[in-house]
């Protein structure tokens, strides 16, 4: 029995978005960059990894591409709505940066009517505690409850 | 200037585990596989990836060795404090995969006393309110607001 690994949605989505580039194209879109030259520019990617990554997005349905002049045919890539979603990956993983992984932090990210300083935290819509609490661990469809806990 | 993009503490992530071994390995310690061959059956990654894996996250601090036999010396690897705060990222990537990257869902992540689905969502611990609400934008050292969004 390989448990929570068998058809695992972890490693389904790591099949998509499971490489840098990817996600630094994904930031691209989220920061309003949406032309090939912007993404390149602000990935700073090689253009045959980049244009692999692209392609491989839209086949997977995270990125769209749209017609924006027809003589000649240009494209400007966009977020679909699950590439959209993936936006929490990319504020979890710069706050993991700024505490982890880097030596200042040259960003702050800020949202509100009144603009502050996010403090994000993953919590549970439901009961409304953080999703690490409380023996968070992955039933299998066999019923059994794997802990996952550092 | 590259704005949001200079020094990005995304990018600085991903430079450390910004592939998906890396976060497959993240996963097995998190379900508590601890020796080389639970983690490389439970990764299925090939022993020189895993190895070369292993290696980069115990030298970014992501995972320590830990000697538990002393003959033959053999190691057991642990998820660090720096590792550990990766399980949000594993947890909104499970759920994404289950949405948008996988025609089942084989895993169900629970907690509480009374367990529960998880209902994940990032939210800020300021004012409480998803973090993508409220025009979330990168505040840069030079005050610029870049938004943030799809």
């Amino acid at each position: 029995m390989d448990g929570p690994r068998e058809g695992c949605s972890i490693a389904a989505a790591l099949r998509v978005v499971g490489d840098r580039w990817s996600l630094l194209v994904v930031r691209e879109l989220l920061y309003g960059a949406h032309r090939y030259g912007e993404i390149a520019r602000g990935t700073g990617a090689a253009t045959d990894v980049l244009a692999a990554r692209l392609k491989r997005l839209v086949e997977a349905g995270v990125v769209e591409k749209r017609l924006y002049s027809q003589r000649p045919p240009r494209w400007e890539y966009h977020l679909t709505d699950a590439g959209g979603e993936l936006a929490p990956v990319l504020v979890v993983l710069l706050g993991w940066g700024d505490r982890w992984a880097n030596d200042r932090v040259p960003v702050v990210l800020e949202h509100g009517e009144h603009p502050h300083a996010v403090v994000p935290v993953l919590v549970c819509a439901d009961c409304g505690r953080p999703v690490d609490e409380g023996g968070l661990h992955a039933r299998t469809a066999d019923g059994v409850a794997h802990p996952m806990g550092a």
